[in-house]
């Protein structure tokens, strides 16, 4: 009897699969493949395939969920020939290591053999360690999209070895059960040969609170956070989603291009050093950059999301210096064209040598408000490597996953940038909405970002003495994207009954656009405060006169993105 | 005895006054008015003065609301020489009626006697119908600001002919409570001799529902609104401040002046006739146009507000043709600058001759993608005289009460307009914020519209008779300020387990800034709904991915605007 359980630590939707006396048969060879006009379409049409192709074969059904996703209903089929001799006792602490040790109830093959096996037709087979995978039925559900094609007919060590996301316990175990073989022991990979990609990684200040450490990703202490209007840059928070390029500034070229002769542009491509960039008009904007899960942690609490768990401090406000993306096109004819975008593209890149991506509305670009710069300065000082030296994009009032660091090109095009990142990540999503319905090309790619605010002292948990005068002294930061500004900030200790306007300690302009973001503080009464303990709630409002919506619940989305909610926290008054 | 009691059928906040064996000292002589270096805080500060100074007296402390505001803690100094004679009894139909009586307990003044008393120094006299009234000690509580100074001296007959919501019991009651004395009959002022301001109002479709009627405000039927992508024009809400002007468009001029010398402007003034603005560039851009008291009738629901009771109708979508005012304004030499605004002036006065006004900042104005123009007509046909003809200014995204009808002036400037409407009206403040402790000036006037959507079809109460395909059909309206997009409308029929997201029926452009409104539909499974009555709640999301506030507490505001929480009706299933 062969009996395999997980459950998760960390997520509600993590089920339990449950197979007795079987073995598994991996991939049912009887479904279709439908083609789709749109490749983001394809993949959930091939899901449905998928699920209901399956759903009509005989043998067990098990629900399971993967990835804090619905992944349910996969059929797993037993049968004799593909039985898995390990237990769930074979593990490396939390971690199975199946794909480290030889099963000989399955055949062996040679890397010849394997690599044939790189399309949906000649089915899909991967390796990773020296297990061998047919993993056909399972590319419509990976939640990273098309990108496991990447590895079809080849190891996925190095992928993994980015994307360490993978090496959990709920991935090991479901990516057993399509196991169908052995690599040859001649064949095996060495991630220790391929040369480490994190070998180059910048040292960081210790204060910073990792979210993850590869990709590195961290951000300050709330308290430390609220300090500054200008964040030092060495406690400014990093968002890497890949690891961090080391780049010669002196060999260093930026490459413009226009794909498109819409407007009557001429297609044409230029490179600029970075002596040339600075030979530029220079401006200097104030912009905090936000990432799109910054406070993603408390919409995890309403139920749990994908991603990084980010508190309120993946945030950050700071001076930047460097060219107008607005002189560099205008210089190239480039005229406004509502319906055009500029792609950026990092140096960082992923196992296959693609940058990671992102783009830009040209009307943002071209906007002389819009202030979106070629930034090689950050507070005054070079950029560190983690914030993208030597280059980086500043799209001010942008989600911080636009503002592309490491910048190697540019370009005008009539498309989105196609990265994983533009296409499907940074989406917000209807709070029904799972990743059985999740259609991402339905959704526009955030750019501006909504109104939020958050208490950076005290914090969640501190017991505060009180003092003689009888007032509890908040403060904290609030921001809105497009360059509103905030015109308010609202903190309640009774539910809303009665509100506190703070004061905005500090902004950035004092008219028009606001990229910055402002602190305030307010000193709420609590004499008459008779309980112990307080929950403090934090709503700011913009001059677009857009308020923070009230509880996770109505905003929760499975990529856990704009997570604006009033920001609560409880202390205790002793 | 005496025994005043009243009480508001309308608002929450009216109290009770009761006084009983004594008389009334109008105003006390010792309270000190202080200056203040701005007017609009003037008259909070001396609000102060008067509510301690009076504090500090003794008598009667009656508390007491006016207007829907809390005016509380008026303290009413009972003396034997300023006896009221009339008893509540003294009414025609529901209104008191002491204005219209000789009183022989108090003298009889002139109309030189009277005139003397037009300032703090020597007092503030006012006459209505026979009456003559000391209102010194109300100036400050006067809810529509320092625009009591303008009866300063005399009558203010001709304003309330106008401002007809002083015509109601608790005003006169309470204007009666400051009689000093009567009007000698030569000098009674006929409103009829001076011929009605009202006399030339249009003609309206029947179907729209006034609001009030004088000045005319009015909406249409819900499931009328939302039938069409462009209202039809006849059905376009309307909303009037003041009376509608007559004017002839053959002798129209409009004046455009630059009232400033920033950024090396000229400051100079011109005329435009109809004819030279129509000789311009003509553009047409499709703009919805929203008051910002729209759905003031729901946040009503919370706690009484002072404004017109709006449903959700008062909005339109049309496209507006004409002049650009960037084109205008840049043809007179004007340049870009983040500090200064455009003062735009109608052709409708008030009984001073002072217009209605409003101001917009100079950089919306010149902005190519701001689309502001000089609109004279509406859905392709000639503007009609309620929608500002013969020229309207659009300012798309924007509140209504800047999109300024009978446009007679334009100015740049380096201050707001002055009027009534963009420094005392349409701001937005915090819910603990009431009319003690407003301060007008420390919010900014409302420009660009926060998200918002409503329910067409169904409307609330209505009785659906289900269909077999076991589907409720709903369909409304979602739109966002700034030209920001809708890109999702959900719904949920079961208080937000599950949301529904509405299919986008029509939208304007497909790219690039978005003005006009969107109009959704969607169909919710209600085979599992065992209830015979259901609440739909629908919430639109825009292109910043802001979202609307859940509930109408935690936003309401004194004046009722921004009323963009959740829409919620209940309907019933037969």
């Amino acid at each position: 009897m062969l009996k395999i359980q997980f459950q998760s630590l960390s997520t509600r939707n993590i089920g339990v699969l449950f197979a007795k006396d079987r073995t598994f048969r991996l991939g049912s060879t009887n479904s279709t493949l439908r083609n789709s006009h749109t490749e983001s379409n394809q993949f959930s049409k091939l899901k449905n395939t998928l699920l209901y192709g399956c759903l009509a074969l005989g043998g067990v059904v098990a629900g399971f969920s993967l990835y804090e996703h619905k992944y349910k209903l996969l059929n797993v089929n037993l049968s004799g020939s593909q039985k898995i001799n390990n237990s769930i006792t074979e593990l490396n602490g939390d971690k199975p290591i199946w794909h480290t040790i030889r099963r000989s109830d399955l055949p062996t093959y040679n890397v010849e053999e394997i690599q044939v096996h790189c399309s949906v037709d000649k089915r899909v087979w991967v390796t990773y360690g020296i297990g061998v995978y047919d993993i056909t039925e399972f590319i419509a559900e990976h939640p990273g999209g098309e990108n496991i094609m990447l590895g079809a007919g080849s190891a996925i060590d190095p992928f993994w070895a980015i994307y360490q996301q993978h090496n959990n316990k709920e991935i090991l175990t479901l990516l057993e059960l399509y196991r169908i073989g052995n690599l040859s022991p001649e064949d095996k990979v060495s991630t220790e040969d391929m040369g480490s990609p994190w070998a180059h990684e910048p040292r960081r200040h210790p204060l910073l609170n990792p979210t993850s450490e590869r990709p590195f990703n961290a951000e300050p202490p709330m308290k430390l956070l609220g300090e500054n209007f200008f964040t030092p840059n060495e406690f400014f928070y990093v968002r890497n989603h890949l690891p961090v390029p080391l780049i010669d500034a002196n060999k260093f070229e930026l490459e413009v291009s226009i794909e498109t002769t819409e407007s009557g542009m001429k297609e044409q491509s230029k490179s600029l050093t970075l002596a040339d960039i600075k030979r530029m008009p220079k401006y200097t904007v104030t912009a905090a950059v936000m990432c799109g899960g910054n406070r993603r942690s408390e919409m995890t609490r309403v139920k749990s999301v994908k991603g990084l768990s980010w508190n309120a401090g993946a945030v950050g406000n700071a001076t930047w210096s460097g060219a107008r993306l607005r002189d560099v096109l205008l210089a190239m004819g480039v005229v406004p064209n509502e319906n055009l975008h500029v792609v950026l593209e990092g140096a960082d890149l992923d196992p296959t040598s693609h940058p990671y991506g992102a783009s830009i509305p040209l009307s943002k670009a071209m906007d002389e408000r819009g202030d979106v710069i070629l930034a090689y300065e950050m507070n005054g000082k070079v950029l560190s490597r983690d914030h993208g030296y030597p280059l980086r994009c500043i799209v001010p009032g942008t989600v911080g996953s636009r503002n592309v660091k490491w910048l190697s090109r540019i370009a005008v095009s009539e498309n989105e940038s196609n990265s994983h990142w533009q296409q499907n990540d940074y989406k917000g999503f209807s709070p029904s909405t799972d990743w059985d319905t999740v259609d991402f090309s339905k959704s526009p790619a955030i750019q501006a970002m909504p109104v939020t605010s958050a208490i950076c002292s005290p914090v969640d948990g501190d017991a505060l003495i009180i003092k003689d005068d009888g007032y509890l002294t908040v403060h904290g930061y609030a921001w809105s994207g497009g360059g509103r500004r905030i015109v308010r900030v609202d903190l309640t200790i009774d539910q809303g009954k009665t509100w506190h306007v703070a004061e905005l300690q500090q902004e950035d302009h004092p008219d028009g656009r606001h990229y910055g973001w402002s602190l305030w503080t307010v000193r709420i009464p609590i004499e008459n405060t008779t309980s112990s303990e307080v929950e403090i709630w934090a709503k700011a409002v913009d001059s677009a006169y857009n308020v923070q919506p009230e509880n996770f619940e109505n905003i929760w989305n499975l990529r856990g993105v704009l997570a604006n909610a009033y920001h609560r926290i409880r202390v205790k008054l002793i």
